[in-house]
């Protein structure tokens, strides 16, 4: 996690600070260690790290609920301080669940909201597609997956810089009716949805391609129990091809780690916690110093465009709105 | 389809003999163009095929309910001859939804089962894995994933020479508690079915490595929702696959599309219906000749193995025994 942010640090806009959370005796010993060493190089990186001490931890196999009644763990810590206004964006690689939970209690879902959902980008023969929910929510409603469609299309405009993005939903055939009982009805919601550009359903294959028959897409809707089996399964091919390919091809395996890098998660580096009132990314709990640095990468550019804002008039302008008062 | 008969007949033991459904006339033509061109070495073929004609065809776009209304359809033929002992197995690659409600209701289901599920082969890091449900059942009861590991098992015995095969129920995590509400009914299940090696949950990263980090895995349960969106994202990524690593180190496109041969479905040719009393083989809409000898491979192997006899004592030994007779 330090070397991570001092990476970043080398890379993000001067302004910008990184507050690193956690017991800070052994924070500051570790950056003192890759100052003094890796890092002797980055000018002025002390003066834009601040310490702050948290002296309780949650553990990976902690239950997610005991973040709330420990407010001195990092996570607490880190999200008060977002929710108080004295950061812009948190960044975790710690337990998921609890990250959630602490998320959704300290910064609020917006109004409209009922659950967040995990945004994930999955490479794909064209461009990154943007894939919700991955793990947050395993059994969903039809409505809430129309709010993932409009959480997911402004992820895509702010950090992809993709304009109108194009929505599909998940299913086994493009046809309305084809999916389950679930998925079928939010078809027939989603096409009547104002303000979303509503691809239609879209298969595993085009996942894969970045585009079904009818054109590209950018963002794919699916219940978390779906996304989250997809992103495992997909993360965990790359190192599978590169055996087959060396193997079967006799080609030198670090030339093809190289080539494969587009499926490798740590060059993503953070998942955003859409739909919580701020910016919480999740990264993986076996994160790289690349990745977390990414992970802050994407934590800055979510403020800069101020995606959050845009959520939250994007899902003010779904609601029904009243009737004028006579 | 027929150039495909004839290369299996080059390979399954001469005993062997295919009967070519469909309009007699088209195929009486294409099998004397090819029996007089690519295939004119081929000793002894014509022997081996018969023709039987079936005047009427379902379209790939018809609804799966019309076969039983076209007796004398390909399909419908086809499947009746196996019912009344004419022929010992049936491929297709046409239309699966129409497929399935004529092998269901021509066939007959075994007793204790509710409905047929499809059986594919995910090539993984380790070996290939069994994958069922692959999209015949959308909705799935929790009591029906326990079914499907009951089928699946026996397709890894006969097809895939496993003994004692694990089984896995695809979920979000590998504790018993996380999943969706039918997978951690059908978890809790497993855990007490007899006759079952059950592996407990698997994760989309198990699928693709064939194993956990509990052990190898032979077999994967989950709903034809889930199954049908990773089949179809498997599929479509070895051509993806193939550009990057192309574009990416600069290697020769056929040399790699050798290697990722693992990841063709042509190389498996063809998908069980498991649970039909008989053999009934779903091939894709787009099968190549090399398919369909290959569907007609794992059909020889399923008679061969009596696949279908060891699924009907399997299911009766998990039926609840009546209490003896007072």
């Amino acid at each position: 996690m330090v070397a991570g942010a001092l990476l970043a640090l080398g890379e993000l806009d001067a302004a910008h600070t990184i507050q690193l959370v956690g017991r800070a005796s052994v924070i500051e010993a570790t950056l003192a260690e890759l100052l003094a060493g890796e890092f002797a190089t980055l000018d002025g990186a002390r003066g834009r790290v601040q310490v702050v001490d948290a002296p309780d931890v949650i553990e990976m196999s902690d239950r997610a609920s005991l973040v709330l009644r420990r407010p001195n763990s990092s996570m607490s810590l880190g999200l008060r301080m977002q929710a108080e206004g004295r950061s812009d964006a948190f960044v975790s690689a710690g337990n998921t669940g609890a990250q959630m939970a602490a998320s959704k209690a300290l910064l609020d879902l917006h109004p409209g909201l009922t659950r967040p959902a995990i945004s994930t980008i999955f490479p794909t023969a064209a461009n990154p597609v943007v894939v919700l929910d991955s793990g947050a929510n395993v059994d969903c409603s039809a409505q809430e997956l129309v709010q993932f469609a409009r959480l997911g299309a402004v992820y895509a405009e702010d950090l992809l810089g993709r304009p109108d993005p194009s929505v599909g939903l998940l299913s086994i055939g493009e046809e309305a009716e084809k999916g389950n009982a679930v998925v079928k009805e939010a078809n027939q919601l989603l096409q009547d949805a104002a303000g979303i550009n509503f691809h239609g359903n879209v298969e595993g294959r085009d996942l894969a391609r970045g585009a079904s028959d009818r054109g590209p897409i950018d963002v794919v809707i699916c219940d978390g129990f779906v996304g989250n089996v997809l992103l495992k399964f997909y993360e965990a091919l790359a190192p599978v091809l590169i055996t087959m390919v060396a193997d079967g091809a006799g080609i030198d395996r670090a030339l093809l780690a190289g080539t494969f890098k587009h499926l490798d998660y740590n060059q993503y580096g953070g998942a955003p916690l859409l739909g919580v009132r701020g910016v919480s990314i999740i990264s993986h709990g076996s994160s790289t110093p690349v990745a977390i640095k990414n992970a802050l990468g994407v934590a800055a550019r979510a403020v800069e465009t101020e995606m959050n804002t845009h959520i939250g008039r994007r899902l003010a302008d779904a609601r029904p709105s009243r009737p004028p008062a006579a």
